[in-house]
């Protein structure tokens, strides 16, 4: 069979270059022609992760289809979040854990979704169906990209397949859960010597009924590092909401040690935030106490709003 | 948790019937409130396959929101092929082996769909994950879904998989896969107490960029059985046509003993026809040699056509 490429989402995570490279092993393990490649740049818990591990990061691209005729998708499916030419290739595996949405195929394919919290919990049972062997470094990925998705097990969408994953990753990376989790979680959350671009890495595009959410969240240890900020992030979403004709961006200042967040929202629709969470938006702030989860907290809510 | 429905498409098959029986047996068994019910009436082949394995039709609904909160689909996941209010519940679970198209949920769920020949194929894996025992009269149900969708393995969208799948749900079943295989098929290839209206039962609705299809297939054991009714048959599918505003109505008739298909167009788009396979229509019909899966040799190819 022709060569493959695999990836993961737009604005890359832990668990997009994680499953990618974890669900190209096992195809190459299959005796299949993959590579695992990204569509951004990397953050700083994923380089983190990635050095920790010792392994390269996936070569960068910007198109798939010049490239190869076929892909294989981790941690996304919706077309606004992957490749740009994602309508000229063949899907030919997703492995995921979103909701489904704006994905379409002409042919039959593989495709595996579960709701647990993390792509790498299911790639995990797909090891184990497939009797492909973990390697230490592939075990070291799996569980940083659970250890990502989960906030170490505190975020809503953690199962307990997610621990159970994570527990049995760790042991065959030898690292300590606990330990190395709260390391790799506080590498991602120090905002000190991120740009304002970094600041919104973790930007992804919805449609909900017609209307154009981003949504972008990130993790840090105070959210007034980046409140502080706001002066130089308000001009870049206020220029992302004008260049995509957005009706709403909300980014989500999470703490990942007290476990709640901060939303700014800011476009046309932002009382939509005020009536999903019943607050009151101040500048365009407010507190979104429990809030950790744009999957499970955030994207749901506003669906249903938009959906009236 | 509260009860859920357990359905396949509209114009229900045996893979459609059987698979939900068969995975309301798996919820049930994992100690969830299930219940399988189907979409339409039956076909004689799956009326035949229920009174062998000797268990009664699934009760016969026309909406589910009225009933329940929560619904699994199998053998299906396009809207237009479901519930009419489908879009009214929660989509739980999804076991199919079709393309993924005008299918959308707000929540993350459980979603298996593998590029084999029959949901049940994918079922037994289910079964064998959860370890969850075959029943003698499941697996009978299982073997004649494999029977039906591959045509005894002579359809193209037949995988070794499924012919593994079925060789060990015979052998649980006790049965001679090929005699009775032959015996089933026979018995839904009968079109002689056919009526008009069951000589059209399998026909599914697809959206073609924007273009209204509907393709319907019988099996016969020789197509002259239906084309002498065509007088009967062609205001029937007119009527559907401006009753839906379709833009192409294929009728394919499948002779199961030659595996080569007749395909009657009718509609706008007739040309899409003359176009996909380098034919010309004759009074609308045209040999489809080697023709006998609609999901794998007609659904992409008219895609594609459309698509341009």
């Amino acid at each position: 069979m022709e060569k493959m490429l695999v990836f993961g989402h737009k604005n890359p995570d832990t668990d997009t270059i994680c499953s990618a490279i974890a669900l190209s092993e096992l195809k190459k393990a299959e005796g299949l022609d993959v590579e695992a490649v990204r569509l951004g740049e990397l953050n700083s818990e994923t380089e983190f992760v990635l050095k920790s591990a010792g392994i390269d990061a996936p070569r960068l691209v910007q198109t798939v289809s010049n490239e190869v005729n076929t892909v294989c998708l981790v941690d996304h499916n919706e077309a606004q979040q992957s490749a740009d030419d994602i309508s000229d290739v063949t899907i030919h595996t997703v492995i995921d854990h979103h909701r489904i949405a704006n994905f379409e195929t002409a042919d039959p394919l593989y495709y595996r979704a579960e709701p647990v919290g993390c792509t790498a919990t299911i790639l995990l049972k797909l090891f184990a169906e497939k009797n492909v062997e973990i390697s230490k470094v592939v075990a070291k990925l799996m569980v940083s990209a659970i250890i990502s998705d989960t906030l170490l097990f505190k975020s809503p969408t953690s199962t307990a397949e997610d621990r159970t994953a994570a527990e049995k990753l760790a042991s065959i990376a030898g690292i300590d859960l606990e330990a190395y989790g709260m390391e790799m979680l506080r590498a991602g959350a120090d905002v000190s010597k991120k740009s304002v671009a970094e600041l919104l890495l973790d930007a992804k595009e919805f449609d909900m009924n017609g209307h154009k959410i981003e949504i972008a969240q990130i993790n840090v240890v105070d959210e007034e590092d980046v409140l502080t900020r706001m002066n130089e992030v308000e001009p870049v979403i206020q220029k992302a909401i004008a260049d995509k004709g957005l009706d709403l961006y909300l980014f989500v200042i999470t703490n990942i040690l007290t476990n709640d967040s901060v939303g700014v929202a800011m476009g046309t629709e932002t009382n939509a935030i005020e009536e999903a969470y019943k607050v009151k938006l101040i500048d365009g702030k407010t507190k979104l106490a429990g809030v950790v989860s744009r999957k499970k907290q955030v994207v749901p809510v506003l669906t249903e709003i938009f959906s009236k």
